[in-house]
């Protein structure tokens, strides 16, 4: 069982005996899908329950609300890869722009985490609640990152229209599919949009 | 009555003898706000119909399906603005960043064209049919234009591009509110953002 002490209502009742880890990462698996099936505002806890086989508490006993559940959700799909990609903010200063731009590229070019980035964005785009997910767990932790690195005065808001740029090639590449953007060999955009990017991050 | 010939269906009807430009009009800002609030998958026809207090009849009577009322919703909301900024593919290439970021701008800062840019954006996001309408009419009249005026020969990647970067720091900013962006001052933004525009456009 992880750490979820706070979750926690009560004493472990018979449905959560056959639960754990496995049972925790089914919910999660669910939730994504249900996100990005049905969008935040169509997903309930109880939809979550039923599409990964558990009873609703157990999805309130592991994360809390929807919302929790869906930070949970976007959490798991977006920082794992953070983490792996490690070196965002480390390494040269002047490679900052490239890098980042190859992180978000990975994350969208891969069918297995493009679902549930898909998901966030159409959530975050539709509903209050899903946007301040979006911005405490991208903008908050990721562009912050970026922007301690930077150090530059305004270094947050170039990190933010260093996001943009990569939100809206995301946005018209995979989601709207606006050619010849859509169709474009990611090498050739990522060509163009690294040094944008980096201007934005560290340029004039 | 307007010239909406190719969707009449048989003699005007009572219901409609009361109609006319007037109508057509209400019609489109019912749809408008329908399809901003409830998105294009939860809005009918029906539903734009009881908004406007006409029956559905007259609905397919000026604009046939729900895509073309869609359609001519977006249209109504974007093309006025587009002739109006008129010279964003006229006058000197180099300042043509500069006036595709203050046109894009211009109708995100003021609030009665906002709401329908925003319906735009979340059904595109959302919807298959509503992503092709944005890229029939945003995509190819807009970066259309603007592609045959720069003239090199990735032109129309270029202004994918550019739209991007417009697109992406739309979204951070009024739509999912990322600060410092959301709150920074619009001049100090178009000041960062053109010049990219037009590196994109113009630029090695």
């Amino acid at each position: 069982m992880t750490a979820t002490a706070p979750r926690r209502r009560g004493r472990p009742s018979r449905t959560e005996s056959a639960a754990g880890p496995a049972t925790r990462d089914r919910i999660l698996a669910a939730a994504r899908e249900e996100f990005a099936q049905r969008g935040y505002e169509k997903t309930s806890v109880r939809s979550i329950a039923k599409a990964a086989g558990v009873d609703p508490a157990l999805v309130h006993h592991y994360f809390g609300t929807k919302e929790q559940v869906f930070e949970a959700a976007v959490e798991v799909a977006f920082v794992p890869a953070l983490s792996a990609s490690g070196a965002i903010d480390e390494g040269p200063l002047d490679g900052v722009g490239e890098r980042l731009t190859r992180f978000i590229f990975g994350i969208w070019e891969n069918p297995a985490t493009r679902a549930p980035l898909l998901a966030i964005v159409r959530s975050a785009v539709n509903n209050e609640t899903a946007a301040a997910v979006f911005r405490r767990l991208v903008a908050a932790q990721l562009l912050g990152r970026i922007a301690r690195r930077v150090q530059l005065p305004d270094a947050e808001l170039r990190a933010t229209l260093a996001a943009a740029q990569l939100v809206g090639t995301a946005m018209l590449r995979y989601v709207i599919k606006v050619e010849p953007l859509a169709s474009a060999d990611a090498e050739q955009v990522i060509a163009r949009v690294a040094p944008v990017v980096q201007g934005h991050l560290t340029g004039d």
